[in-house]
């Protein structure tokens, strides 16, 4: 592999800290940042090289507690590079310029591939991608990273896509949902895709309903103003748990390369059921979080962390949404997929459960289900639940075994150890950047799923304005609205226990 | 439960004393035989009550080394009794019926259910069906348990059968292959009718192969005048090879009942391919052992075993089968079951491997197979390969992962511990025994199962006959005749290493 530069824009700000800089930390140990390479952050302020170090290590340190390994620390701090740069300044751009040292013929080989990383807000690409295509810094081996929020809407998306395309080809640009890097979602492609029996059952013949659940612990936590605005269903629905429904839901790909991954994925957002003003009370139900208890700790209310946000907000935002999909193609007519998500539930996890039908004919005196869960975090596994003979008991008795096909088994390289010898998982920004380094965009939103999922949203969103959906409230802590279990009454489907609730 | 009485003919016999008496021990122990309950045994010779309780006891000890309880021995010899009768002397028969105590009139209630157990040889089926009969000791609720070898053949099978049926009735009748008593054989039918992923996909559309190994490292051991005349065609396959076929075959029976169960079981042995003289050679090997070391000792070949038998024997029984087989219907329409048996391989099992088909288009590197395992003896389990994605590799890198369905997990009842607080598998006499006590025929064999066995075996040797089918040799400790892997030369399929062999 030959050395290559990352630019990161917003280079000391919180997720290159948090997130970034310990991913490529890691990503470094492991072998995947060829030596050479320089990892440049940028930002307005002024940092003289040494003191850059130190805040970056103090941060590692912080992050990496326990783990944080003075060796990596030496191999990885050579890659590490600051400059000052003022992004709406074109004086100020002629430092990365000279950074980069470009050929005078822009048309020559570049020298070294270039990572382009905007961790800044939405409202700094258009001048980052303005000025990086006024210096010529986009030849066709450069790449592009962003993160939502992507738009508003499908409107603002598109005005948003327009930018990074004026600037960089489909190809190089790479739009980073970091719930495609967990390892329980790639799983699922091997899963679906090299297993006989999971193939051939995997479709409305074999498969009764398919449960999401993401819940988070947390509140409003100093986003006020975006989440209010945008509510869990474009702030999570739209990018995480469409893309779980994907994964969950495509045809097999014509190939493991991205595109063709991607077509599938498109088609599955296309073919979602749209929601209109006449049926979405019996699909949907949105609620804010009362006043409660998670954790053992008193918790005010949405409202409430919304007057006192010091901004002036409308407290329209929505914190929980439980929604019956509906996918309109062969493979899953008939099969309904619950979905809800929300903040301020009694614990932070992940977790999708596809329920087999029963047998045709049940022999045995209770019913069974064959289930699929697929735990994406904090835990992370894929357990498939089988039934079988207590032993010496009558043959009627069944009794479940749950196969945990444990993810942490395929652990077997050193590389995978952290420094005080334990198991480590990649986290999932860490698999990501090195995807990008690779420049392998599989697990990356490609435009037009952008578009075909904020299509679908802004139909959901038309609808219930339309139809004057009511806003339920929770109290914080518990397991969401009433109305929530009300939406599945006259299906064969209850939802599962959330997590911690009483 | 009503107490009831068993009564074993052959009752101080070896079957007796190292299987029947220790497994009724142990039901006692687990609460399966009601208080008040009488186990006569019965046998020429005469003993002192005393006596027989010594011998007895002094066999359960040798037998249950380690896990021989004097608590369960006070409990269990209590209902053990004994009677010098000889079955050929009605005269002698008198004792039974007084001990039965059967009233004067016939008709009426006997009082109690009689099991009757026939651990005697073949030839007193007869006179022991004709003095019951004669003292009419069959009401209803009386029970017949046999045990193979019924017949060499079609022919002879049925006219075993009727001595029986001269004096019971079908649904009296109790014949033990003591393979449908392995719990592993048991869970086949939960695994296959309760689990929709596995109903789904049990068929010609995603199985590719079944192979069957039972594998023995004895060679005649004392048997030789019934071995070399029956072979290991009629001494295994006709039995435990075909039931195992039947129990992975059969359709979904209309309920668990035991006829119902039996219907299907029927159906597959008469669907089962019949070999001619023209194509027996290209589905069936047939094999001796030549002299070789077993478990690090030298032994002697086949026929030198026979040869110092001290009788007059041809040397002409087969030690050894490997069988390609077909189903002629339409859920395994073209797919192969590959079936062996032998004796002094290396070591001692059997085991099923179903094999499933790769996934319809294939995105991996490398061909996978869904594979179930069944280990039927001495290991007991099943176990699912599934395939899963390397931790961090690439996309493309499979690994497999055993999911263990561990048999063991359902162990939950204080009577499933030993006396010295260890698990304990019940063994396949203790099973089918409780099933007799209960009057469940599930997993016994009908009469029409061991006729259509014999039909199909029958088919079998005329055409090997008429063909002149080789009789291979193999080296004992080794994984059999070179041919047998011939045979599946322009096949999917290899067989699966012997266990064991080098």
């Amino acid at each position: 592999m030959k050395p290559l530069d990352i630019i990161i824009f917003g280079g000391v700000g919180d997720l290159s800290l948090r997130k970034l800089l310990p991913a490529l930390y890691y990503a470094t140990r492991d072998g995947h940042v060829p030596e050479g390479s320089r990892i440049l952050c940028v930002s307005r302020t002024k940092y003289e090289h040494k003191d850059f170090l130190e805040l970056v290590k103090s941060k590692l340190q912080e992050f990496l507690t326990g783990v944080f390994d003075n060796k990596v620390w030496q191999q990885f701090k050579k890659h590490l590079v600051y400059k000052d740069i003022d992004l709406g300044d074109t004086a100020s751009w002629q430092k990365l310029v000279e950074f980069l040292g470009l050929p005078e013929d822009r048309e020559a080989e570049f020298g070294r591939e270039v990572v382009y990383y905007l961790s800044v807000p939405p409202t700094l690409f258009r001048p980052v991608c303005e000025q990086i295509a006024a210096h010529k810094l986009n030849p066709s081996y450069s790449r592009l990273v962003v993160e939502k929020p992507l738009g508003e809407n499908l409107e603002s998306a598109k005005a948003v896509n327009d930018v990074l395309a004026s600037t960089f080809c489909e190809q190089q640009i790479y739009r980073i949902d970091h719930y495609l890097g967990k390892e329980a979602v790639q799983n699922l492609f091997a899963l679906r895709f090299s297993n006989r029996l999971i193939e051939a059952t995997w479709n409305r013949d074999h498969i009764q309903s398919v449960e999401i659940t993401v819940a988070e612990s947390v509140g409003v936590e100093g986003r006020a103003e975006y989440l209010d605005r945008a509510g869990v269903l474009r702030d999570m629905v739209q990018s995480h748990l469409l893309q779980l429904i994907c994964c969950i839901a495509m045809d097999t790909p014509l190939s493991l390369d991205a595109d063709d991954i991607r077509d599938e994925k498109v088609r599955i957002l296309k073919a979602l059921a749209p929601m209109t003003p006449e049926n979405v009370a019996d699909h949907i139900v949105r609620g804010q979080y009362g006043a409660g208890e998670v954790d053992g700790k008193k918790v005010p209310s949405y409202l409430s962390e919304i007057m006192n946000s010091g901004k002036e907000l409308d407290g329209t935002g929505e914190t929980y949404v439980a929604l019956k999909m509906k996918i309109n193609n062969d493979r899953w007519h008939g099969v309904p997929f619950y979905v809800r998500t929300g903040k301020r539930l009694p614990s932070r996890y992940a977790q999708i459960i596809v329920k087999f039908q029963p047998v045709l004919r049940n022999l045995y005196e209770t019913e069974q289900h064959n289930t699929l869960t697929i735990e994406v975090q904090p835990n992370l596994g894929i357990s498939l639940d089988m039934f079988m003979k207590q032993l010496m008991s009558e043959d009627a008795n069944l009794i479940s075994h749950r196969q945990q096909m444990d993810l942490g088994t395929s652990y077997s390289a050193d590389m995978m150890l952290d420094s005080a010898g334990e198991r480590r998982l990649p986290s999932a920004y860490e698999k990501l950047l090195i995807d990008v380094i690779k420049g392998n965009q599989t697990y990356f939103v490609r435009d037009d799923e952008i578009f075909a999922a904020w299509k679908w949203i802004d139909g959901v969103r038309k609808a219930w304005s339309e139809a004057e959906l009511p806003m339920q409230t929770y109290t914080a802590g518990g397991k969401g609205p009433n109305a929530a279990e009300k939406l599945l009454e006259h299906s064969s489907h209850k939802w599962t226990d959330v997590k911690g609730a009483k």
